[in-house]
């Protein structure tokens, strides 16, 4: 059986700019869920620092995971975080050890 | 009903101590998810960087998590720690959004 990837993205807001980018990101999710190879796809907030936001993902391989960033409706978004994020999307893919 | 709290909890290892350290965090997986309030309890392990290692966590309330963190097995990990791990451990509580 081929493991799957596991994924935590996180994302910081301006801090004007949560609620934005917050509703962009909560678009995100129905699509995703829809994709090929999508297990699971959660979007979490920091409850200490309502900035930060994390996407915690579970894809059944590369290839899927590489598709949904290729995808239209991430590429919408990430047309739209310019003036909504105050760093770079840091995406980190994971293997569950246990 | 009251919301689970998600934890997401990074740390990084020596690199020659990566072997080491991962014996010590898969001996918490068993006791943890037997506590009161474990909802999930997951050790991911970075593709790009196996010095990362990464907590996924859920528990059923603030005070269940208090209280994992003031256990035993978890104040012998830690105390095993300090000759293991580069940083700090950076423990994020979040909210389920979607």
């Amino acid at each position: 059986m081929t493991k799957s990837i596991r994924v935590v993205a996180r994302i910081i807001a301006y801090p004007e700019k949560v609620e934005e980018l917050k509703a962009v990101f909560l678009e995100l999710i129905e699509p995703t869920r829809q994709e090929n190879g999508c297990i699971k796809y959660e979007l979490l907030q920091n409850q200490s620092d309502p900035t930060e936001f994390t996407f915690v993902e579970e894809w059944a391989s590369h290839e899927a995971l590489d598709a949904h960033l290729a995808s239209a409706h991430i590429q919408t978004a990430v047309a739209k975080l310019k003036d909504l994020v105050a760093s770079d999307v840091d995406i980190r893919r994971y293997s569950l050890l246990a």
